[in-house]
């Protein structure tokens, strides 16, 4: 029997419990032993919960007891997550993280920590819920240089994103029907403004750089500023607008990004719509590859959480390695990054014209009936440096947009 | 160091070699220790290739170096693989195959050899090439019970129906093209009758259920009868055909078939187009997800290939356990599923769709501008014994394709 630990029973602790009661056979069976939860770490009490025996309010109880073995830590936040996965590593213990921040700050030190003592640390749910993108980086694609990475990692501005592009909906009303559903927040700040796509692409770009990639320096920018009108210059292009997190490689440096993207019908990710997440990645053996499925939801979270118990109860005295060193990697900075932008500016097409490509070089106009006053324009391939000089010495922008083009160079 | 062999020096084996020179350094960091090709077996000599000092032409000098701990096969085809690749696990070294063929028919006993041994004998690149769904069921979706894969598994006939939906081609033309690219062999039968398909799917249904899933008891229906006209009223009614190899579960039974299938919009495999492979998975706790990618191809395939190599490099004395027993699994008789099937027929849908629905129940008609003379309606769900019983009793049908309806019952 291998005895392990929950620590957290809310939305994602009640998940792993149930996937374990519904799945134990099989499980079981993959282990080649039984898993049993021992205890459930949580400051309530759930009396009439059949949970209630297992419940404990002292982590000290999971950390002094030997026979447990794999401990889930899904409290979510850094502390005390981060002291208490730390103390149950150093007394021996794998365990299994569904916490994005918690992986992407102190990521490659509880895996040292791990790897020193014969242990695993693995944090699947940790990126894009149910869809098995960290074992595949690490198992998987390990024949291939991963290139690029770009995922639409947070199921909330998908699913705003995608009630924009084919209700026609305004932000604020997607907005609020998010949240009116239970799929945003009432401060929906870590989804709109991509603070929580940022953390999942630091990590990301840590396993395929296997350094160090701090999240606070990703250039970020959420969807609170897309608007209706945006969208309809997309549709007029045949594209969609999503909130892209990406991360590629130029040489030896990394570039990541969080921002909304134009994509066109050809890119894999256009077709990826409302809650559902997705990683598109590129080897340079491999070619293209994309792995879609769940990004979040109490039942595919606790699956991948469940999924790395399984692993860890496989590997009781053995590291599962993972290339993640502590040393922290300089990322390109975004002004010597290369793209095409879309940019909406006041005016008429016909009178600016001249004085827009003057600036910009050769450029396609965009119209969009029902929009007067307005027009839009896709500018050649330069660097966002270049792109913020020239747009500094023109007058009238309303917004720009960065284009996604699949197999460009960033 | 670790020694490998590679037998045969074709498109997979050349691709094995060339990852390996490319990618060497990452590969030889994820191993820990470096991958050594020191033997390629293949009945031809290739001089002036550097590859040509590594040449030999005798099996038996792979089987007795005892240096060789891990050997690829590449070779294709039942035997002499077969022969081969057991000599080897019996002489302790690790196998990596990407013979579908060979995994169709023997991979349960080969698997066993291996676990008996300590060894691994692993086989990624059978299905879906560069897509790692082999290992992505091994070891990442092992929390869930999986109901349902179903994929676009052959590249070539993915490519024709591509062609045939964008292009409104003809069969025969499209053919031709594909065999003028080189996309389609000019014996095409394996892929376009769906043998190929039907042997990944049989792969695919042995690891999901545990048993050994023969192909010979996969209805398999090739592509070779959908014509220019089926593909325009997929369009008129906003759906597309693409050749599926599906496996469903029914309780302890799966149901398998091959088959072409018309497919909606809201399906995630609706647009993989072109050469692309993708398999949708669903899961009793992840819910849906889909991995897409390279089907084939040199680079991709080897990648595949290569990751396997890494895997057993890392696990030198260590099965890593793969639920495949020998024991044969009864597939549910294709009589007995249900779905709605599509139905072209001759007459006007006026005259005769009384006649129709006296049999068929409600039916959705469909009609095709420049298609005269005949129609098409979708059924009710039924099963294929009762479609088959109600079809012989009315006059006039042209044509029927299943449709696969996502979530639907199979």
């Amino acid at each position: 029997m291998v005895n392990i630990a929950v620590m957290g029973y809310g939305t994602v602790g009640s998940g792993v419990v149930e996937v374990i009661r519904a799945n134990g056979d099989i499980i079981n069976q993959r282990v080649g032993d039984e898993i049993n939860i021992k205890y459930v770490l949580d400051l309530r009490d759930f009396p009439g919960d059949p949970i209630q025996e297992k419940i404990v309010h002292d982590v000290d109880i999971i950390i002094n007891d030997p026979e447990i073995r794999i401990v889930v830590e899904v409290m979510g936040g850094i502390e005390p997550a981060y002291t208490f996965v730390k103390r149950c590593l150093e007394a021996g213990k794998s365990v299994a993280t569904s916490n994005k921040a918690l992986v992407a700050k102190h990521g490659a030190e509880l895996l040292s920590i791990a790897r020193d003592r014969n242990l695993n640390f693995l944090f699947e749910a940790s990126v894009g819920g149910g869809i098995p993108i960290i074992r595949a980086l690490n198992s998987s694609l390990t024949a291939d240089r991963i290139e690029e990475i770009t995922g639409i990692l947070n199921g909330t501005t998908n699913y705003m994103m995608s009630k924009m592009f084919y209700e026609g909906a305004d932000y604020d009303e997607v907005l609020k029907e998010a949240q009116d559903n239970g799929y945003a927040e009432r401060n929906p700040e870590a989804d709109v403004e991509g603070y929580d796509a940022c953390r999942k692409i630091a990590i990301l770009s840590s396993l395929i750089s296997g350094q160090q990639v701090d999240f606070e320096d990703i250039y970020t920018e959420g969807i609170t500023k897309i608007t209706r009108e945006d969208m309809m210059y997309a549709k007029e292009m045949g594209m969609t607008i999503k909130l892209l997190a990406s991360s590629k490689r130029h040489g030896s440096h990394l570039h990541a990004i969080v921002a909304p993207a134009l994509l066109n019908k050809e890119h894999p990710l256009y077709s990826v719509d409302d809650v559902f997440n997705a990683v598109f990645v590129h080897g340079n053996m491999l070619g293209d590859a994309m792995f879609y499925g769940s990004g979040a939801g109490k039942l595919p979270t606790a699956s991948a959480v469940v999924a790395d118990v399984v692993d860890e109860a496989k590997h009781l005295h053995r590291n599962i390695m993972t290339m993640w060193k502590n040393e922290k990697l300089e990322l390109l900075p975004i002004e010597d990054t290369s793209k095409r932008f879309f940019v909406r500016m006041e005016g008429g097409a016909d009178a600016r014209k001249a004085e827009v490509e003057a600036l910009f070089g050769p450029v396609e106009i965009v119209r969009v009936s029902g929009l007067d006053g307005e027009f839009g324009f896709i500018t050649e391939v330069m660097t966002e440096g270049e792109y913020g000089k020239k747009a500094a010495q023109i007058s009238g922008i309303l917004h720009m947009i960065r284009f996604e083009e699949q197999g460009a160079e960033a």
